[in-house]
């Protein structure tokens, strides 16, 4: 594990001389180029025109990928990489060693290692079975060898792992040519049936007649992660307000009622930065006119008293334009050939189309003070219960068909709306139901309408192979135990989402639909605001952990939402791991679903810490924790110093910036928090000052080192703190 | 409804010549010939080489075809359907009118009426999410309009029916230029998002430059549906013996087990036809080397006995061939270029390979006296929990690539098993887990290991839309109760099927699956034994008309088997009846699954009467009917003679010739019973006699006419008997 492959054997894929075969047509690699440092980029017959890579908006962050550490030559050697074009499109091979784990593919949320699978990556809003049907498939996998391969290609590709076994020659059967064994129960034919068998990696890229492959050394399976992200561009840097708590309104509310729903937030002491308003702010949605409803007749005023209360506030959008919409005559020479709900599909591969958008939602809601959108509807249906959106044999002007389309329209999106901020130095962060490769630099958390809670952690666990953030969102409950537990892990994650969309009143006030669209509250009201606004603190006060995570994430590549087996991918343990995940470099979260009486946590090896208590457990082993009700099991590696912040109820309370720093063991392993203006760009040309934080045992005394001097806020350590 | 369009509106589909849309190649239909009396011919581009009208072995029943009702011109006319190139294969689209409803596809088990959905025909061995996914895909569909559209493909075609909706130009959207409405509440929303939008049919065929279209006219959805199936070759007629009960034992008998079950069998009274051996009869399984296991050392010898004691006997097998078999050598260079379970994929599309199959098959099996086959895992893995098959991306010898050996599999090798009783002028009846277009005239029946059982009466449903016959095999069951529910569905299909291939015990012993192993019995055995046994001996009963029901299949392509929108096209109240079927001409079963206190029954027009007490019940009305335990809701359609069979043990006994007529109401609608020597060919060229049963109301008495003279064993009505 983690090896790099120096010499790796030549791999068991062949390709029979038989009579008949004369249709194969073999490619071998026409030219493997290292264009980076640890990145080979392999080009097999004539690529596509319109990939990810192509497409692309961003620029390789250059510079940090050389700081990574050296990889002599490409893990995946030529002679283990073939190619065939056939008439289905475009078949790659490539070695797989029996031990390796592979992990990847984007969101899935029904399965993790992708070792002995296969699937078919197509783009669908609502992936009930574990096929690969994904809201934001990324062509992208991992290895525990330690290197990772980028599939450019927006075509719904199929990857085998292993389970696909070329055919061998007479002479390799000799030995099976007597008879065998013959399954005689239920549990011997399901054991035959099933037995591992060791094929290459197999990649089916319908329509195309060529493929650009990017590998990505390690010699670390995170750090080939890290390559990949940097070459994305780096991860993204959300605003600071964005790490804190985000509340959707129901899409039923005014004008008066948005506000009154921020009072009652703050008056209930529930901490909130972002109120997001639903489709019931637009004029018509599905499709959508991007103009404000009736119901908000003064939209400046609305925002700007929002403002004044320190939320931000983020507005729900899809890009099927209504021909109400001031903008459909505009954007119709640049939509394709077929409708979504009524409305144009505008063809975000052509700058027309995406300039027409970004100076409408300028000028009608981001010049009013609106922050970020959530952008939904940018994948496809499934066509199953509900059927939506548009054909894969649509066709745009850019060239595009409407299955490259519907892979790329979340990542092209993305980029239109980030655009925006970004001409007025001002970061966002937003959501986003679809997302592709090289997605790293975009400040979009995916979500879904699919609610099972497990499902939403396993996405969490996985979003993080792939450069892409994940929120398991919070809307209404099956119980009270259910709210708890599902906000116990949105806390843990990339965006801190209550969804109240459907629900008039915030979840805890009540937690099934109807009694909370009738204003009836539960009977322990008080009790559970109580609850949840603990959980709620939990976020607020790892704020300045998060940022610093993120900052990693910009900076190195690191994910700060990762599972286990990235930061241990030779601990076979933790390869089927996808309940539990490492929040930042220190924090390992293993969050609990409604019904469970306890669970079983794996800590890798060294030791841990009870993020609550301050007990110290001997890593390298499976706990079995006890899980009352009020409490996450958290985790602290090793013998640490972690600041939290004094909870407030929004990023911009000056107290958001006090910090008490909790000491673990011996503390003697230093933290260094990132610090910046929290808003703009300016960190890109190195406006930002660092806080190391250390901790002398023997003294009993802590220390603090602030490199840089921009007169941001600032932390203060207020007190340090032992459990 | 059923009408002929005359003149058809021009459907509203268009094509946009807006700038960048220049590679739009569209393409009129080329030609559109009438090839038979009803029955056009479409071509579109330059159709593939591999196609199911192209590799079929049988012939259309010219014949019969020209008996069918006249069609005066193409339901559908050339103006409503295109064609067009692109990249990704080709694309069609054809008119589709608001009130139309669309049936068929294949065993689609998880929907029904396919209006307003997208169906994407993957070969798939566990469909699990309704996208179209199938053992057995058809790219056939029927229109209450009264047509049928065959898809000449074998790729993993997209079909749309009228959900996605072309672009409309800036003139056609004009009203629609004001605001509109905003869905204000979650209702709201989903009204807004799922709300009709009539679009054309789409169908998008990957990897295709061209497409042959064939189009059925009616002008009844049934007729046009008859045209197809005569168009396949007519449909199967069984031989006798297989419309009795199957019993398939459990994989781990040897020869003395299978024995010493066919007595129990007998001993017990249990009626019982076919005995089928599971794959613990083979020398070696997953892969197969098709020879007998040591646990069978005298086969010749027990299928003679099983023989003798009037069973016949059924071989599971599938194709994939274990390098010990003795064929593996010759199979081997007409094969694909991937392994499964280790064994070579036979290219059954080759001729040396399906002859190098129906040789030893016959050597090694039908020569010794077995009767059929049941042909497993010629479908497709999902790669889901247990991967396994060849990728698409596969090649064959005979060109043709996995993509489409997936989907012809199934019917080739159904082909090639039928050939090797043909050839000794026997019939066979066996099963087969995947099949695809032109499939009517082969004597298989579907099945699957999904095992739930709305699904699989939603199955058998579906199944008659598309020249499929299809088993809810009842193997364990969760309760009693739910063993008995599902013995009451399969009887009422096309093969009463125990399938106890994993436990030692038939399930009446004991439907519990470890104790049943265990020889465990129930405690109220010779009750539940009982219950069962009436159950077996209402399919006994039913057999010559059964038998007379499939021979209109044959003759006129009218499914035994099928939902009431064929009969009643023209009643919107049967568009959605998934769970009522006709069995034949004068039966309406409506089962009852496990867990339901009570069920509604909807009967269409006209007089109904009630099969278990003759009660008349009015049609055109749905009845909440009372389900106890021992009864299916069975419903006999108008005034009719119905002939039952005195219930034996098996078909060979001349009793079950012996016949009871029950008269339903005045029994003034005759019935006319086929008969012949139930084995042979021999019917192909009119070796049979029919016998017309009619009923005289005034006189209370009854008459019996047969035409043909062949000497048959022949009915005898022993009874007449009103209820």
């Amino acid at each position: 594990m983690g090896i790099v492959y120096g010499q790796p054997q030549t791999v068991k894929t062949h390709f029979l001389g038989l009579p008949g075969y004369s249709i194969f047509k073999l490619q071998k690699s026409s030219h493997m180029d290292k264009i980076f440092p640890g990145i080979w980029k392999v080009t097999l017959g004539q690529p596509e025109d319109i990939t990810p890579v192509k497409v692309r908006h961003t620029e390789p962050a250059v510079e940090a990928i050389g700081k990574l550490p050296p990889v002599a030559q490409c893990p995946i050697p030529e002679v283990s990489l073939w190619g065939r074009q056939t008439k289905r499109g475009f078949s790659v091979r490539i070695g797989l060693q029996d031990d390796e784990q592979i992990y990847g593919l984007g969101l899935q949320l029904l399965s993790f290692n992708q070792r002995q699978s296969k699937k078919t990556l197509r783009v669908n809003s609502d992936p009930t079975a574990n096929l690969g049907d994904t809201h934001a498939p990324v062509p992208f996998y991992l290895s525990t060898a330690g290197y990772g391969v980028l599939v450019d290609t927006a075509r719904y590709a199929a990857f085998y792992f292993g389970v696909s076994v070329p055919r061998r020659s007479l002479a390799e059967v000799t030995d099976e040519r007597q008879p065998g064994y013959s399954p005689r129960t239920l549990e011997e034919n399901i054991a035959w049936v099933t037995r591992d068998r060791n094929g290459p990696v197999i990649i089916d890229i319908p329509t195309a007649e060529g493929i650009d492959i990017y590998i990505f050394g390690g010699p670390e399976m995170r750090t080939a992660l890290q390559r990949y992200n940097l070459f994305s561009g780096g991860g993204c840097l959300p605003p600071r307000w964005g790490l804190g708590v985000w509340y959707r309104a129901s899409t039923g509310v005014d004008q008066q009622q948005v506000l009154s729903l921020s009072e009652t937030l703050r008056n209930d002491q529930m901490p909130c930065d972002v109120i997001g308003l639903e489709p019931g702010w637009q004029s018509h949605a599905y499709s959508c006119s991007f103009t404000w409803n009736k119901a908000f007749p003064e939209p400046r005023r609305l925002v700007s008293q929002l403002v004044g209360q320190h939320y931000h506030v983020n507005l729900w959008s899809h890009v099927f334009t209504h021909p109400s919409s001031p903008v459909y005559e505009a954007l119709s020479p640049y939509s394709g050939d077929y409708e979504v709900w009524g409305g144009l599909v505008p063809d975000l591969l052509m700058p027309e189309a995406r300039q027409i958008l970004a100076e409408h939602f300028t000028r009608e809601h981001v010049d009013l003070g609106v922050s970020g959108y959530k952008l939904d509807e940018c994948d496809n249906s499934d066509f199953n219960t509900n059927p939506w959106s548009f054909p894969e044999s649509s066709q745009f002007p850019s060239g595009a068909d409407g299955e490259v389309m519907h892979s790329l329209l979340g990542i092209q999106l993305q980029d239109t709306i980030e655009g925006i901020f970004r001409q007025s130095n001002l970061r966002t962060y937003g959501g986003v139901r679809s997302s592709h490769a090289l997605a790293a630099p975009y400040p979009f958390v995916l979500y879904s309408d699919l609610y099972k809670h497990k499902d939403f952690i396993r996405g969490l666990v996985n979003c993080g192979f792939s450069g892409l953030l994940w929120t398991p969102e919070v809307r209404d409950a099956a119980s009270e135990e259910d709210l708890i537990r599902r906000l116990q892990a949105v806390v843990l994650s990339p965006q801190a989402l209550i969804n109240a969309w459907y629900i008039k009143n915030p979840p805890w006030k009540q937690w099934r639909t109807v009694q909370n669209n009738a204003d009836q509250f539960v009977e322990n009201l008080h009790d559970l605001e109580a609850a949840c606004r603990k959980i709620l603190e939990l976020r607020m006060q790892l704020i300045p952990y998060l940022y610093t995570a993120f900052y990693h994430y910009h900076q190195e590549g690191i994910p700060p939402f990762r599972a286990l087996v990235l930061d241990y991918p030779t601990d076979p343990n933790v390869w089927q791991i996808d309940d539990q995940w490492m929040v930042g470099d220190r924090l390992l979260a293993a969050p609990v679903t409604a019904g469970e009486q306890g669970r079983e946590v794996y800590l890798p090896e060294g030791p841990w810490y009870d993020f609550w208590n301050g007990h110290r457990i001997e890593g390298g082993q499976k706990l079995s924790v006890a899980v009352p009700l009020d409490t996450i099991p958290l985790f602290v590696r090793g013998d640490a110093v972690l600041p939290l912040a004094q909870p407030t109820l929004h990023t911009e309370d000056p107290a958001s910036y006090n910090l008490v720093v909790r000491i673990f063991g011996a503390g003697n392993q230093p933290f260094t928090l990132y610090e910046d203006d929290g808003l703009t760009f300016g960190y890109r040309d190195g406006q930002f000052n660092t806080l190391t934080i250390t901790w002398d045992n023997q003294r009993q005394s802590g220390n603090q080192v602030r490199t840089g001097d921009f007169a941001y806020p600032g932390y203060k350590i207020e007190r340090w703190e032992r459990l």
